[in-house]
């Protein structure tokens, strides 16, 4: 393909793409083909020869389009967002342009220093405190992840060998093979009893996480008498009970609004419980616990800063990484995970490879950052472009109005729900543009059994509909539907006909 | 930016991509900028009101463009290509409009499917065993990573499980919590015994999985005799010394083309080796040793049957996993790691961890794939579109006719220094396209320290003329130059310039 061959066919995709969201609303939420559809329509092996655009072209409406389930459709309300906006695809257009692997400063600087700026402009936005920021005082930053399940396992990785750091009497400068044996097996004993708490509803890449580390793993029970958070009481009993199991906990995932109920731990109670335990040194000594703030979806919400005081987000300050992703209810499009650290060095010394042909003058100096020490890959692409054209585009305002909007719509929505209390019952929200809600009890004294089947019969009508595409989840044993407002194109009309369907199919249910 | 908005900045950025490839050779291949000096450039803040677009777009070439690293420039020699091309970008511009978690299959079905067929089309093209393809012999398959470092990791988590299952007596299926803590403390004892084998030439993505996961590391040294490559007797050797130690080896990373000299692990004698060491359990039997094949760069050149012949590729059959990267050198913009494995339920048993939200009938059914049980992260973009695109451009004959070019330039560029014996001696190469030289000796009994010393000097000066760009590394001690020809850009006519380049410089160098 030359040059005229691609500025034809980008201008046909360009045409498409615009004509694809215009008439986005005509298309069903979710795609309704069987299993292997697709292998029946292609053949079984590449082409010998080249093919020309246009054939290849129309195989996107004909071939992959039924099979696409639209994240950007105004009926989406099912897990969370998932963004993309006309900036940021200009951005993933350059980058694609302007591929390359860039591990190191040197294999280009902009990719880098863009990233470092965009990532302070970010923290700056969403209110965290100064030592987030790489200009702050405690030699932090930013650097951006592929998602939150890498984030939260970088976190985990440098927590890790921070503690074995700080545990372990120091490496010897130039060690005898006794001696890194010796030293091998403590760590390795050491590691042996390490554990990493999260709570019942933090995100499932926690538990993940534990599982690639090979460290211990414990959820806290989270209670719906406290808003389904972390409290200082709950961690407290869970650090002693560790110690009384000869376990060391090194970590707690703490989040800010959690994928099931959108719950926020108890940022000032987790302080405390870490202060006073006695279980386990207290913030800022040698083995102390790292907390991470997985802030993955709600964390967008933090550009408003009624949020930024609701969430208390200040106390922070005393946390270790934070993370969100600007992928999920920030209009950039997958992936742009933004992960924070207090202290850049914990990264660095921990996820430091070094290899004679990526040696080169900056990187010896010591001049610069080279993000292949803040992550899990060598390679990366040039992610902070989509992310610099959306907030040049929309602005702060812009980003605080769509933010604004998408929660009111989740209270529009919770409060016409209210208004029906002979169909529906709220078990937890509005909170950050999600309801989760059940079928009202048929009769008093109905079943546990009785009201989720009822609910799930509900949710699984309403989706094979086939207008709004909802999720589930189970909160106590209850079964119990998400519906989430936040989709850049979903407007008060749309919300309104998803009640409208809600309420047609709750009162078909509930005659039976 | 509406649609009219987006229409007329798409075609601006078409055109100025168009540009930008139509006019690469113009600019100099390395970014000269100091550090820092993008901050100097931008603001401090994001803006709080909108911007247009045509400034942003503005800031691109006037803020960027300077601190670019040109990967696709003809004289980029240095490490390895980091490919982009029209098909491919074409590819990524679609992924991004269709933005989407695809976490499991009903998230787009065509996002997995399509993922599926391209890797079993790709897993034909370079002639592995069908044990890799998804309806082969042994429910195997290929998934699609971000890059080879997170397909070595995930490979490795996936062996630790692995031979946890095979080594430890089955988990009780209603375990007490007395039974579920005797197996925790079971699983870290073994966990602590086991080690990862991997060559001195391996990538360091090697080590730095192990790091992560936390499993003891050993490197075996590889010689310049053995073209570099690991060979039946030291495995032997090694897997020996581990169990004299008492060490448990559950993987091994081979590779086909290492970055510092393209040498290729020999197979048959792994193979052997693990036969017959006595240390481990045959292959095929509980507690077997699982073989990686990292083939990132040079798995690429296996489009053409010749290299399939030449590396005996159908002997990977009794390894696990095989991972190469399509956007290393062949035509698909970062990132498109393929990874294939024997039996994908390796992956899933290892990486399957499950929460409410996520549940479908599809999904529970296990009528389809859902590739979050394949990897690290959770969502995952459309990247098989960009695959597909540049399969069916280029066909595979297309594919074939590239890597021959660029393997037969490496050549050329070899020869060439073969006639200046006075000037180069070449220290391993051409492999791959790769060459691997150093400085010829300037006197008979020339210290290793003064001819390093001069080759820096060389490979110095010929970075810092701005024109091509080269990158260093140490064998045995020796500094030595890489020069790489695989840049879709490149042509016989820039092959000549760096050759003429360094025969300039290098003379300067040897006259002192």
């Amino acid at each position: 393909m030359d040059s005229r061959g691609f500025r034809e066919a980008a201008t046909a995709t360009i045409d498409e793409i615009i004509n694809y969201f215009d008439n986005l609303d005509s298309r069903d939420v979710v795609s309704r083909v069987e299993p292997g559809y697709l292998r029946k329509l292609l053949p079984s092996e590449a082409p010998q020869e080249g093919e020309p655009w246009a054939d290849i072209q129309r195989d996107i409406e004909a071939k992959i389009m039924p099979g696409i389930t639209h994240w950007s459709h105004p009926g989406f309300h099912a897990f969370f967002p998932c963004a993309t906006s006309y900036p940021s695809i200009l951005g993933e257009l350059y980058s694609s342009a302007l591929s390359g692997a860039c591990f190191n400063w040197i294999c280009s600087p902009a990719v880098t220093e863009l990233e470092t700026i965009v990532l302070d402009w970010l923290a700056k936005i969403l209110g965290l405190p100064s030592c987030f920021v790489s200009t702050g005082p405690t030699r932090g930053g930013g650097v951006i992840q592929g998602s939150a399940s890498e984030a939260i396992l970088t976190a985990m990785v440098a927590a890790r060998d921070k503690y074995l750091r700080e545990t372990l009497p120091p490496r010897p400068s130039n060690p005898s093979d006794a001696e890194e044996n010796a030293r091998e097996e403590a760590v390795a004993l050491k590691r042996s009893r390490m554990v990493a708490l999260a709570t019942t509803l933090t995100h499932s890449s926690a538990k993940k996480a534990a599982l690639i580390l090979g460290v211990r793993f414990r959820a806290i029970r989270v209670r719906a008498e406290d808003g389904y958070a972390l409290t200082r009481e709950a961690l407290a009993a869970a650090l002693a009970e560790c110690r009384a199991q000869g376990l060391e906990p090194f970590f707690l995932a703490a989040t800010l609004g959690t994928t099931d109920a959108c719950s926020v731990d108890d940022f000032a109670g987790i302080s405390a419980a870490l202060e006073t335990s006695g279980a386990v040194p207290p913030p800022g000594q040698p083995g102390e616990v790292w907390v991470h703030v997985d802030a993955a979806y709600a964390g967008a919400a933090l550009v408003c800063p009624e949020v930024q005081r609701q969430t208390r987000i200040e106390l922070i300050s005393r946390f270790h990484s934070f993370d969100m992703n600007m992928h999920k209810w920030l209009l950039v499009n997958f992936d742009a995970s933004c992960f924070f650290v207090r202290n850049r060095e914990w990264l660095v010394q921990a996820l430091s490879v070094n290899q004679a042909v990526y040696g080169n003058k900056a990187s010896d100096g010591g001049l610069v950052t080279d993000y292949r020490e803040w992550q899990i890959p060598l390679g990366r692409r040039f992610r902070s472009l989509k992310i610099w054209f959306v907030l040049r585009s929309y602005g702060v305002k812009g980003l605080q109005e769509y933010i604004r909007r998408t929660i009111k719509l989740g209270e529009e929505f919770a409060e016409s729900l209210r208004s029906r209390p002979d169909l529906f019952e709220i078990v937890t929200g509005p909170s950050f543009a999600l309801t989760v809600f059940r079928l009202a009890a048929k009769t008093e004294g109905a079943s546990l059994e009785e009201r989720n089947a009822l609910t799930r019969e509900l949710y699984e009508r309403v989706n094979a509909a086939g207008k709004i595409w909802l999720t589930s989840t189970e909160l106590d044993g209850r079964f119990a539907i998400r519906l989430m407002t936040g989709v850049r194109t979903t407007q008060k009309e749309h919300v309104e006909t998803a009640v409208k369907t809600l309420v047609e199919v709750a009162q078909e249910v509930m005659r039976g």
